[in-house]
């Protein structure tokens, strides 16, 4: 099965050429180009303007674009951090005329401490703002733009948490166009050989659909912090020494006592709350009864395939599912499509 | 296709109880018990006994295992590094006689800086060394032993390069079991809410075969730093905001310029060089032109897949394959295996 399932933060617009996070002359050249685009971020939240005024009605909100001309003083600042995304992804190969070849525009995100107001009053759009929870208004993206965000504010993430050396605790600088950290103790262990503690963490997450015995129950869970009625996918961190079917079966175990035998990859989604991989499942129970781990688990229950279709839709809904710009929402979906019709 | 692939330090032969890393009591219990089993990893090398004096025959190289009184001395040294593994898998569920249940052994892996030698000077087993180049050595074990090997060397590997806190530059301590360091800075933000600072890290890379478009020939690449004439699958670390077939279509076209339509998950591995855990996907082409990075790649070239199961074979082969351990060996024999019999 080829198909590949397209899931909200997963779109790239760009192409990163990361060739070019070497090239300082070709960098500095693109910062200034007046094609580039720069987005702005105050603490790893983009700047957006919403399309309404009642941002609860769950309208959509755009990036807000800056030109060179009105961010450079912002990269003048010790503090702020210039990442550089990638250039437009051409629709069509360009026409080759000698000469005429216009580049693709480069994009780049900064990340400043700022006072976010004044921030603010540098765009001409209407409705501006850093939004506070990621977890909900980084939803509210469209799908070009998400993937984008998705990028930046995983890099930016890393920067912000990682900006002493963890070999020896000693400053670090910024380099390859925001992709590489460097220790500034030249006596350094981290600068012998190469070492994972200079680049970006992306941590990899599964996140899995556990399927009864029977085929026709699927088991989810909610924690405590979830919206009232709203159950969802068990997920866990991958530990180091795992494969990623065995990290599903003894997360499952761990959260829900439900034994698990094969497993099958479905799909992934960046997740940029800070930087985690997404990697969704299948995973068919061979046991059935349920023990939750209260630490992670408020509830975990069985739903037969009916309840969650009549969930979908939302007639007579036994529990709310959560939003479609999740994995855990595709991968439901993809199971009730599996042998039956919704 | 539930059919799941295992790859070399891939079989998990402990349950990781997490739950009793932060169980102090149990854990303190389980160090002393007699039948605790203890490895000893100098510079993240795992003390093993070799079966042969040649070590350059390929014979197979064994952990050597301590009980409690054989190290206990080593527990009191501060940069001793102890790691909780998990406890044996029981084969069969053990028969519920009141009283008499007998607990499965627990596993500990200390990672020490202790002089070597003195070391060594602990086991009574023949041949016992801690091997120099763990990409050739670590290979050696049997696959009971490489899946525990993985996990200890992995998580010894992150306390080894992330003693510092990067958020802050403080020094950190050692908490649950080995699978947390917290920052000794009570101000610090990484206390605040959950940061992946604290936890091991692991790092995704994707491991792919690209397929011709004709889907009778293969792409495989070689390092410099590989031995001569073995080629290999092409891969490279995901980056944050980065699906995994994203990452596969942007790194081969980095590494060869070749470009790459559908990609299909097969199976994974952990490496523990130090804490990578290898995607290994099939990829199809979409163009067939090489263009290699010099810098990452020596040479690329599409072999026919006649030449390749040649090689695997042995008889007249026009490269050397990866060794069996690694998953480029895996995902190639899978090719091979897929639409003829080898
Ligand atoms: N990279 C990580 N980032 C955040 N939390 C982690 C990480 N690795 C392990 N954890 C721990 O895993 C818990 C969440 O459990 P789970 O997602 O089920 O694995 C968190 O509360 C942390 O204690
Ligand atoms: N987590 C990481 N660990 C080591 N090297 C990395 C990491 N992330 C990016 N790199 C860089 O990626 C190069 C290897 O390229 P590739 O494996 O093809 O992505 C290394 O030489 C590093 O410059
Ligand atoms: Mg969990
Ligand atoms: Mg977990
Ligand atoms: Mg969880
Ligand atoms: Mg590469
Ligand atoms: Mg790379
Ligand atoms: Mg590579
Ligand atoms: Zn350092
Ligand atoms: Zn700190």
């Amino acid at each position: 099965d080829l198909h590949q399932q397209e899931n909200y933060f997963s779109r790239e617009t760009l192409d990163r050429l990361s060739a070019k996070r070497t090239d300082k002359v070709w960098l500095e050249d693109k910062q200034s180009d007046p094609n580039t685009v720069y987005l702005l971020f105050s603490n790893l939240s983009p700047m957006v303007s919403s399309s309404q005024e009642d941002d609860n009605a769950g309208g959509e909100t755009r990036l807000c674009r800056f030109r060179y001309e009105a961010v450079k003083d912002l990269l003048q600042k010790p503090a702020a951090v210039l990442i550089f995304l990638g250039v437009e992804k051409r629709k069509k190969p360009s026409s080759q005329t000698a000469g005429s070849v216009q580049e693709a525009p480069a994009w780049f995100a900064i990340n400043t401490d700022e006072d976010a107001a004044e921030l603010l009053k540098r765009c001409r759009e209407k409705n501006c703002c850093f939004p506070k929870t990621p977890n909900r208004d980084l939803l509210k993206l469209n799908e070009e733009e998400a993937g984008v965000v998705a990028q930046a504010r995983s890099v930016s993430a890393w920067h912000s948490r990682y900006s002493f050396c963890p070999t020896c605790g000693s400053s670090t600088k910024l380099e390859e166009g925001g992709y590489k950290r460097s220790c500034l103790n030249s006596d350094c262990r981290s600068l012998k050989g190469i070492h994972n503690t200079c680049y970006p963490r992306v941590d990899p997450v599964v996140i899995m659909l556990v399927i009864h015995p029977d085929g026709n129950q699927c088991l989810l869970g909610r924690k405590r912090i979830f919206p009232v009625g709203m159950f969802s996918c068990l997920a866990g961190f991958i530990e180091p020494g795992e494969t990623m079917e065995e990290a599903v079966r003894r997360e499952v175990e761990e959260e829900s006592g439900v034994k698990v035998g094969p497993v099958q990859y479905v799909s992934c989604q960046p997740w940029p709350m800070p930087s985690n991989l997404m990697i969704g499942c299948l995973a068919v129970a061979t046991s059935t009864d349920i023990k939750v781990d209260e630490n992670e688990i408020e509830e975990a229950q069985w739903f037969p395939r009916q309840q969650v279709i009549d969930s979908f839709r939302g007639t007579r809904p036994a529990f709310t599912v959560p939003p479609r710009q999740t994995i855990a929402h595709q991968l439901i979906r993809h199971w009730i499509g599996m042998n039956s019709n919704l």
